[in-house]
């Protein structure tokens, strides 16, 4: 099957570009399945039921959060009705609305399991995700109960997601880190068969902060005093993301490729 | 100018590529001066008065460091002996030896003000990075003073790196990030003038977690024990950087791509 | 001189008490100059500036402050009308307003330097705290131009304070540090001369997670979620600080004793 | 019953104490129970087995660790065959060796949960601590298959050490915190009848930077580097603890006092 990811979109701007190009995508590289990062899609902070919907309705499949997951305080309900939105499956069990994981149909009649999963270093404290990983894996293994496994990895150190993409190798179809809004070039085929690109970059605008108005985040870093507020940056956002082919019967990578259109980056679109 | 930056040397593997490459990518894009992140040259930690020589003689110009700058004891000394050693510039004044910047001159007899600068986000603590870099920029401005300014900043966050670029927007040549051993794919030149490129990735094994046998670190990850010992991986390395092509009256970027060459990653060198 | 330093007050409950015990105490031992931590004051958010007069009006010769300071904008503007109100000296000079150091005047009209500064350690970025204060203790030697100084070291680590301590040791009349709201059980006179208590403990209900209701606390530590809002707590306080007693002419200590009173902590008054 | 907590021994300065002050407390204060925390034992890294068969031929009952559980890599081996020896229960499960929790007899009969468990907040990831902790109280419940519990939390921050003590408010005999190596001045019986003391505090010598010689310390706060060793001073230690008497029918605290002897500190002792 042939699917796509994109990262974290960062407010109106990044909803927008992703409005203006997935259909096309959608349709050139003939993806069966498409998954969105949309924990800063509210103007930076979570996500809202409307934005989730606009987005199912756009031909996203599934959606998955991060840190910013509870920022909008309706997230809490709304997730509980809505099997297609995912929260990171490192929250404490019992406690914790929504779910981790969940296995999806695609377009094609193929089962995936989308994963979201939070790292541990330099983030606030979860269950330890290599556990987590484990768990879920055994649960809906690949090629059995899984015809595909796309695992969004939301952390901050290069090692731990270097780490899990090496822990998932052979099991997962993709292994694809969110949360540092700058998408890597390292997108590959790890030897055991999975797909993986250290981060896919935001969907959102990079003349700014990540994502962020450059003026705030500017004055942080000069004057340390948190006196403002973060507002998204309005320019033209750069769509962001990872394309993989994987083998019907495996689940494992056949191609793996980056994406980016539109913005302040080199653009990067896969040949059909 | 032309000049190119290559990031963090991981080990062995990581000088034999950077040997086997540099001289005809020297030739191939007219480069005027090299600068080279050697922070873990020497098995991963730190480097050596042996292996900075060896750069040197390859044709390197400057060498910058990082968190790792005294892993080797011998680097306290031999960085006091040579100026085109540097370590991060907000290393406490006084008490540190070497220096943090240092002005060049480079082939075409062009004085270019290199500076190796740490972030404070998730890294140990230094003086601020931006007050530190502020007096640097003023201490040899661009245009008169300084030919060219390269800014080796090594960080780990995406957002303060991004707000570094957006800091020294217009006054340098180019501010580049090391210290995650990613390459990431957002090389452009911001709307100042200045190129930019969130991480250069390491000159190193891919296969790897950060350049390093991945057996340790998934061990780590998994035990959350130290037991074992970091070795660097000995797979061929990518040799990772970025090119930069400036105006000689202003200092400011005319060009800004990626260097991608060898090992695991997808290649990317500039035309001529 | 004898002294005596309170930490943190935390909201409504921790001004009462000290409000409630501060007179007695100024009279009973005998108390040339009173300095206490403010910074989470104003419903455990920063300070106000009534919240300032009324400590003043109580007879509170200098107020300091740490993380919080700047949680209600006013004191952007208050602190540099108030040179009585002191905010942590690393913050980056020239952006920031107010002033790290002040030299006060005493009732018995000696002269006493307080500073206020923030770790580095597990805290937002600052200058380096050590270089900071060594400009501050050479600007106002102790023996010269100040007859006493006083050191509030708003800081997590308590290796780090230690080093502190030690670092002025011979140099300050005290080093007390603030930030933990918990008392430590350590007051004592380093080699030096210098008085020493790892943390002054809170002005505030102990019946809580310090300072703060249990509810929200305990449900993001077992949630991970920061859904709630955190509000004092509103049983009895306990008034926690240092007295010191110093040589009048060389500002080193005589006595150092801890001070709790009140709410739900064993009782500890030094003797007349 | 009534037993003793001791926090961090660090280095032979704080075993030698711990020898020449334990017999005559035992005797003293009557105690049915004794838990030590011996991580920093082996001169301030870990512990040996030598030392740890010193310690309960002292009449040490139990051993907990922390960070520095496997500083000594004959640990890793030891702590299976030491019923008594444990190690942080949120370690990753299956990996782990040793145990994090065992029932262990007194010498009056009476099983006691001793439970190991260390912090999230600054401190290294592992398993949340209170979910951790909720399955050890479940598997175990006080009044009915433990007579008393005792926890040693090793943590940091003073929010999660506070947090935990209400978590396990009702439901534990003591929970006391380990790691900083600074005793704390509020010992109490919280609300449920919990003992609770945020910080044993260490026996080790305080008259240095939390147990080490101060030189180290000092060099690498000033110089922001790593280039020599830490080395536990050699002073007199003091030894600091935690008295508690239980009620035999419940577990619950009936009294709780902290117990400080020789060294640097101000003595206290219980009242038999
Ligand atoms: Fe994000
Ligand atoms: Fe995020
Ligand atoms: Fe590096
Ligand atoms: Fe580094
Ligand atoms: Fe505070
Ligand atoms: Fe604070
Ligand atoms: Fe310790
Ligand atoms: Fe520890």
């Amino acid at each position: 099957m042939r699917f796509a990811f994109f990262g974290d979109i960062v407010g109106k701007t990044g909803r927008r570009a992703l409005e203006a190009h997935l259909p096309d995508l959608r349709q050139r590289l003939a993806l069966d399945f498409v998954v969105v990062n949309a924990e800063n899609a509210a103007a930076g902070f979570g996500v809202t039921e409307k934005i989730c919907e606009g987005l199912f309705d756009l031909g996203v499949d599934a959606l998955t959060l991060g840190n910013h997951a509870w920022d909008q305080r309706e997230t809490l309900t709304y997730i509980d009705r809505e099997p297609r939105l995912l929260r990171p499956a490192n929250f404490p069990a019992g406690s914790t609305p929504g779910k981790g994981a969940n296995l999806i149909e695609a377009a094609n009649g193929s089962r995936v399991l989308v994963v979201n999963l939070m790292g541990a270093l330099f983030m606030e404290t979860l269950d330890d995700p290599f556990s987590t990983i484990e768990r879920e894996l055994a649960a809906a293994p690949m090629g059995q109960v899984a015809d595909a496994i796309i695992i969004d990895f939301h952390a901050e150190a290069t090692s731990e997601k270097m780490g899990m993409g090496v822990f998932c190798d052979g099991r997962a179809s993709l292994v694809v880190g969110t949360h540092t809004h700058v998408p890597t070039a390292d997108a590959r085929i790890l030897p055991g068969g999975t797909a993986y690109q250290t981060d896919a970059g935001m969907c959102g605008d990079y003349d700014s902060v990540i994502g962020m108005d450059k003026e705030e985040p500017l004055r942080r870093f000069t004057t340390r005093m948190r006196t403002g507020r973060f507002e998204p940056a309005t320019g033209e956002a750069t769509v962001c993301g990872v394309f993989v082919e994987t083998d019907d019967a495996t689940g494992l990578a056949l191609r793996c490729e980056p994406i980016r259109i539109g913005g302040q980056l080199s653009g990067q679109i896969p040949q059909s």
